[in-house]
């Protein structure tokens, strides 16, 4: 299996900077997450309009919460959170979507996998500033729910590169990582110090 | 043509107070607009069932700017602003609902009938505590507006019952209300107010 590399959108910048960050770092990831909470329909749908305009293909999107957004743009993936719709309802009447949840126990992660998601997001594992004050959830449970759920299960938290084989080493599929590359002077090299261990992690199984 | 009754949310209670109201009045209006910004999308959708167990029906309830949760809770009607996606994306993707848009001029109504508006909204009217320090727009150009398109036009602000006979006059297809509604001591009384109103309009034709 290889494993996949998401970096998720931080909320703090334009779409215009996220478009020119994303195409230059587009073909060393899986998966771009739109998590934009405190911008309009009008700026979401337009915004992810000229991020595939920049060439970020549809299938390298998933937009978090708003099924509106992903509809109207043709972007298949959409990632819930727990201000979000029900993960039955949203399968229920669009079984096409590929959807996502964020999971915080392994009691939550089979729930959601029990009522249809099709992945899991799963964290923090480390500590992280973006949740500075919460104990992180470290790397034990991550394990017993990467190895006890059949859907796929991607870690988030304070994942720097150098942990990334330890993650991987509990049976995730994928680490999300997020400021470390929105805020890097260098995005795209901060993008292939990840790959670079997803890599090595492939070539040692 | 039986004119229309609109009463829009105003963001300012729970769902469960709005529900409380809706049913003791829902039997007096054509619809009830869900305009909620500042809630979530679980508030949404939990929200809009809850108003359909309450026995409101969803032919009677217009969701504003977020399709996604019309969709979900089978609502087929939409409200778009300034800040939604465009009428002709939405009308391209989803032909079904029918799509009313918020407009402030002939020009930018005539442009949202000709993207696929099926009906417009226009206001505020009169003077209004909601948009205090904007200057009313009065029954003229809602006369040109109403005389012009071939959509419905429902006019908003600051109508109390007393004018709404001037307001059909110009040829307007309904009014919306808000505040006047939600904050009544008696909801149900208020609304009569503007139902003796339309009755009385509909019997001098």
């Amino acid at each position: 299996m290889k494993r996949e590399l998401h970096v998720i959108s931080n909320g703090k910048l334009s779409f215009s900077q996220m478009a020119t960050i994303a195409a230059e770092i587009v073909d060393y990831v899986d998966y771009i997450h739109i998590r934009e909470r405190n911008k309009t329909t009008k700026e979401l749908y337009e915004g992810v309009m000229l991020l595939i305009q920049s060439g970020i293909p549809p299938s390298k999107l998933v937009i978090n919460d708003r099924i509106d957004i992903a509809l109207l743009t043709g972007v298949n993936r959409v990632q819930l959170g727990y201000t979000s719709a029900d993960v039955r309802i949203i399968k229920d009447r669009f079984p096409q979507l590929h959807v996502g949840c964020s999971v915080h126990s392994l009691e939550e992660a089979l729930c959601k996998q029990q009522e249809g998601a099709d992945s899991a997001l799963y964290g923090h594992i480390f500590a992280t500033r973006s949740k500075a004050g919460v104990p992180p959830r470290g790397l034990e449970e991550l394990q017993e729910i990467a190895t006890t759920l059949t859907i796929p299960v991607t870690a988030i938290g304070g994942i720097i590169p150098t942990r990334v084989k330890a993650v991987f080493g509990t049976g995730a599929s994928g680490v999300a990582i997020m400021s470390s590359i929105w805020d890097a002077n260098h995005p795209l090299e901060a993008v292939k110090e990840y790959e670079k261990q997803i890599q090595r992690w492939g070539e040692g199984q």
